[in-house]
């Protein structure tokens, strides 16, 4: 393995002088950072690495906040349903959210800026008052519940909150998060930023964290976890920025149109015309203001780079606006193959993965198992950069903690060699892809490129992890992704693309709910496939109850779910095929994860696959010049992924491809880069394997390859 | 035990004389009918047995009816939905349908009778043509899909077409289904029983099966089974029907009102107002007709008693005009407990159990199993029965199989004693039952008593039985139950319900659908909640997606259903409390049948009862004075029962009264006639069991039953 070294980040930490020393030589590293509630001594600074530092610019002048309660940020929340039994009721604002984080921003016209809902009838009410946390609701109907839809000041800025109460930090002051918008505060930040350069000479990289907004974060009264969206535009609020959108817009943004009866437009749910134009609006600000920390930071010669995550609300890596703001790197929490490519993706001139495990005493504690930890996100993570290299790498958290753990040491070293081998030996050049582009086809497209399915990154949600495990395979898998939103397909799929995907809940954005409704849509996807097109629907595709269909494209699919109201129609019996293309890999029963119940066979020529609980579990269907394939459900495995690549290929006509630069391992994967006449073979179980790998040109090369390891080979 | 003998009605056959005398001492039986197929020869008719005799009007005379094809019944079907690939497609109408059942009518005017749509936008399509059974639509839009709905004649009458088929009749003759609608056709109908009644002087009891028009069934285009709803109007229509409609209620029925897309109205569906008319348009012609034939059978000194089943369309026995028929008494399939309480419960002077299995060959057949098919359903049966006694029973089918099942004879003994016991022991007064109502709550209310959640009577479907299971419970409980419409509580739930239930799938009508966006609807059952009412959610109760919920009630219920949208939101830990009211008689795990996923906690206070696949699958709730229970699914079983009974008591408050008349043995259950001062225990298991019951003065019974034995006591 060539072992040029570098492209590492250490976390440092004044008092771990001689560790950092000696990591920067059995780690190769040649960079330095800080962290949230850390310092990097001069020591550190001189050792001659390139020095990171973390800035967060809405948190870092606390004085000034105190100074200045007037520019803390705000949030939209919505109080707790109240159900009314005489004509008026009393809602407690803060019942179950931590006051600690928040209060309601009495100082603002509430009843501009406040909206009293009755949740029964779905009619604003106009007369309530409120008094210290207590809103009267006046003439409402017993037995209606109402709700109070208000704007907070956000007393705590979310990440130190969340690194305050995680590393328990006693009585350190709590950090004030400061909104940009206000033009005083705007100018006073982008002066704290001149002044934080000179005071920093000798930082070579400043690692904003992020901006300015921070992702939807709420705790409850008990100072626990209470919502998370790392999607979420809700803490961008302010009357000023209402105000401006209202302007620019020409109407209002109400409440309503933001707290979203609860829901808060999660990307679960299809974005509003409304939502949309907020993010827009969003996006654009922290774009410019953004440019503005970033031009400042290159005036002073130093770098400007991004970490993705915390204050990321409005800078959307994939959204129309993030290149204008000239960053030189983008570092992300790599948790999975899923977040590795959202990072690694982003269209700017470096990326970096800051890998898992977090050094937090949740993992490096007495009695914990980091490399395991490490072992398990490491073998999702490097099949992605395989496909997709990354820059650099990195770790975060506290030296002090991880130091302990001498195991763990010696296995970064490893994963740091693995590492750099992949961006040397892609250098720089496109790896062999299938002859086919996939389309990942959902109410978001483009601006959730690598972000469906999910509520914060890497988190395991139950209702999202028989979807986003397809995702997870395809991460790694030898295909060109595209997120494709429904305006991309209205009229007509994009020609290199050759399958759609289509997966999720019915009623959710990912399946894409009422955009089956839309003629055009539904159209255009039909005569795609008809015209040769491949379509793999997992779960719910295409559902959405209308004119007696709940499976829009049932007749595509050759399946259809049954939800109660055709249980009057005889369902055909569900006799599986011999052999299959698709399933010709397996050797065990598949994992379906939450599956489906009463997915029916709907067309004669079916070809079932699978059946689970009485139920067509995997399918695949001729339509037309085209082919389709269902699966109930694809949670992240090995053999799930080979599955779906088989599924891939047999929807896009391409069976004949698919052994190119394969390997006839399920448990391994191979990469080449044909122009650098370089391949990878990568284990991804931890047990040894071996096995053989196909070339395009008929050379066949054998493997054997110790658990969890990656070999790189000439072709 | 008391046994009187008779109540009991034999299938006789030419040829099986000497075993019909035989059956009638060993069974004690008082009457003797013929079958659809089989006739009594003059010796049988001279036995002294009353006669019954099965008449099916409507397929009574096909020598008319092959001169008068114009009177033949008719039907709306929905053609297959076709994919339009240019500006024109064709469809064929009779693409899996039956073509000896079916053939569209192209005798009347197609572009008023008929209706072409475009599945994909909604629209009607005004431009088509029909040759043979091909429609050519024109101004397709390619890749929409298109149907037509299309009136169809009825070849065959239903119900002997599937005896002909089942039993291989042959070449014997196809029967045409005759609408009595048709002046001429009805007055040639009422002559024809006339005629029939002079014919048939030994007929005691005419035994119609039943009226005019048989529920929905279609068979496909192999003559199997394709759709059954044995609560479908599709087969009242004819353009004669139309036109008096329309002349009625002012406005014309469409065929999108009777097709509905392909769901054909399915009671799975919350009704349209047009539905609902269609429904009472053919219930008044039906039972005006009906009384018409009654009172000629009664003329010649006859009794008239319904077959409830086959052609029952519109006779509704809890309909409006159900009554005004004037029949002497009903008979229905006993298949379990509910639909013997179906039949139990009509208010009608005498009702009749025909009991399972029939005398068919599926049953009767080398190697197959009467006894073990008979005991199944018996203990069904009985239960129910014990809460509402029937005053007959009978078989169908043909005795030459039966005879040919020794122990089969042997055990009908011993049924026909125990079931005699019942009607004897409770002489007409009502059991012992809880001191509060229950109501089923759903969108069909009184009319649908006993009929939810089924697609045929007594037919297994996955999407129903975890749902019909609470219904076969409730059927043997002791608890008077009353089925309530929305519109029944929309004022107010009615004062003597103590409890209601809400069970089925989202979406559907027996959990209500829309209905729980109607504040009118969600204010009323609240409000009764609040004041101490009690509310048992089964699956998906109050769901419908609005104002941020899904489960509408789920501020009464403590719990609510994550299907996406709120993803994002924690959801607290489920601890299961450690013991309650309602679980205390659980010897096992429980089943739920296709339960139910991602059910949460939305109440600090709720009282987790059970834990399946991280779902809360049971749970009890305090709200205001009331109380709410749920459960991810109730499939019948008699813990199930248990659980149940246990589950009303406590959400009525009435834990105290739960051992009157109870046993404490699981397995078998106690009614008792105070009035008569008589009780039995039922064993509803295969197994011997004992135990002691508990009368309501504190006096203890003990008893020890055989399997599936039961007994009766002086109180």
């Amino acid at each position: 393995m060539n072992q040029k070294g570098g492209r590492f980040t250490l976390p440092g930490e004044t008092g771990m002088e001689d560790i950092v020393a000696k990591l920067a030589k059995e780690w190769q590293v040649d960079a330095v950072r800080d962290s949230d509630g850390t310092q990097l001594s001069q020591e550190i600074l001189d050792m001659g690495l390139q020095v990171y530092s973390t800035l967060c610019l809405v948190r870092a002048d606390n004085a000034y906040m105190k100074a200045h309660p007037e520019y803390r940020q705000q949030i939209y929340l919505l109080s707790e349903p109240y159900v009314a039994q005489g004509d008026t009721v009393e809602i407690d604002l803060m019942k179950k959210f931590f006051s600690e984080q928040f209060a309601p921003n009495t100082d603002c016209d509430i009843h501009r800026y406040w909206q009293v809902i009755d949740r029964t009838t779905g009619e604003v009410m106009p007369d309530f008052s409120c008094e210290g946390n207590l809103v009267t609701v006046r003439g409402t109907t017993p037995y209606h519940v109402y709700t109070v839809s208000f704007l907070a000041y956000q007393l705590w800025e979310p990440v130190s909150m969340y690194n305050h109460l995680t590393n328990d930090w006693g009585d350190r002051e709590h950090l004030i998060p400061l909104d940009v918008r206000y033009p005083e505060a705007g100018a006073h930040t982008l002066a704290v930023l001149e002044e934080w350069l000179e005071n920093h000479p000798q930082t070579d990289v400043v690692r904003f964290t992020t901006f300015f907004y921070n992702f939807d974060l709420m705790y409850d009264e008990h100072g626990k976890e209470r919502q998370v969206n790392w999607f979420g535009y809700a803490a961008c609020v302010s009357p000023l920025a209402l105000e401006e959108f209202e302007k620019e817009y020409g109407y209002p943004l109400l409440p309503e149109d933001l707290v979203d009866a609860g829901k808060y437009n999660t990307p679960f749910e299809n974005p509003s015309k409304k939502y949309l134009d907020w993010m827009d609006f969003n996006q654009r600000f922290v774009s410019q203001f953004a440019k503005k920390c970033v031009d400042i930071v290159h005036k002073h010669g130093r770098k400007a780079i991004m970490f993705l995550g915390d204050h990321w609300a409005g800078t959307e890596p994939y959204g129309k606006y993030f290149q204008d703001i000239g960053l030189d790197a983008v570092v992300g929490a790599a948790g999975d193959g899923v977040t590795t490519r959202m990072i690694a993706d982003i269209p700017v001139k470096e990326t970096e993965a800051r890998f898992y495990p977090y050094f937090f005493p949740d993992v490096f504690h007495e009695g914990g198992d980091p490399v395991g930890e490490s072992v398990r996100v490491w073998l999702k993570c490097r099949r992605a950069m395989m496909r997709k290299p990354m820059d650099r790498m990195g770790y975060g958290g506290y030296l002090s903690l991880a130091y302990k753990f001498p195991d763990f040491i010696s296995h970064v070293t490893d994963v740091a060699a693995q590492f750099r081998s992949i961006p040397e030996n892609a250098n720089g050049t496109k790896p062999y892809c299938a002859p086919f582009k996939v389309g990942v086809l959902n109410a978001w497209g483009h601006l959730r490129t690598w972000q469906t399915h999910q509520v914060a990154h890497s988190l395991w949600n139950q209702r999202c992890y028989s979807y986003l495990g397809a995702m997870e395979a395809l991460a790694g898998l030898p295909f060109e992704v595209e997120f494709l939103s429904f305006e991309d397909i209205r009229n007509g799929v994009p020609q290199d693309i050759g399958v759609l995907i289509n997966a999720g809940d019915a009623g959710t954005s990912w399946s894409g709910d009422t955009y089956w409704k839309d003629p055009q849509v539904v159209a255009s996807v039909r005569k795609w496939v008809y015209e040769g097109g491949g379509f793999i629907g997992i779960g719910e595709p295409t559902a959405c109850e209308y004119e007696g269909r709940f499976f829009q494209l049932a007749d595509v699919l050759g399946v259809q779910k049954e939800v109660g109201l055709t249980a009057s129609c005889d369902k055909p019996p569900l006799e599986k095929v011999a052999e299959h293309f698709i399933t010709k890999d397996l050797k065990g029963p598949v994992d379906y994860g939450e599956g489906m119940t009463m997915i029916y066979k709907a067309a004669d020529d079916l070809e079932v696959l699978d059946v689970q609980n009485g139920s067509c579990a995997m399918a695949a269907h001729a339509c037309g010049k085209g082919r389709a394939v269902y699966f109930a459900g694809m949670p992240y495995d090995l053999q799930n992924a080979r599955l779906l690549q088989r599924a891939l290929y047999w929807a896009a006509h391409d069976e004949a491809e698919i052994d190119n630069w394969a390997s006839d391992n399920v448990e391994t994967e191979v990469t080449a880069y044909p122009e650098t006449g370089r391949f990878s073979v990568v284990n991804n179980s931890l047990s040894p394997q071996e096995g053989t790998v196909h070339a395009p040109d008929g050379k066949v090369y054998a493997f054997s390859l110790p658990a969890a390891g990656c070999v790189w080979m000439d072709i």
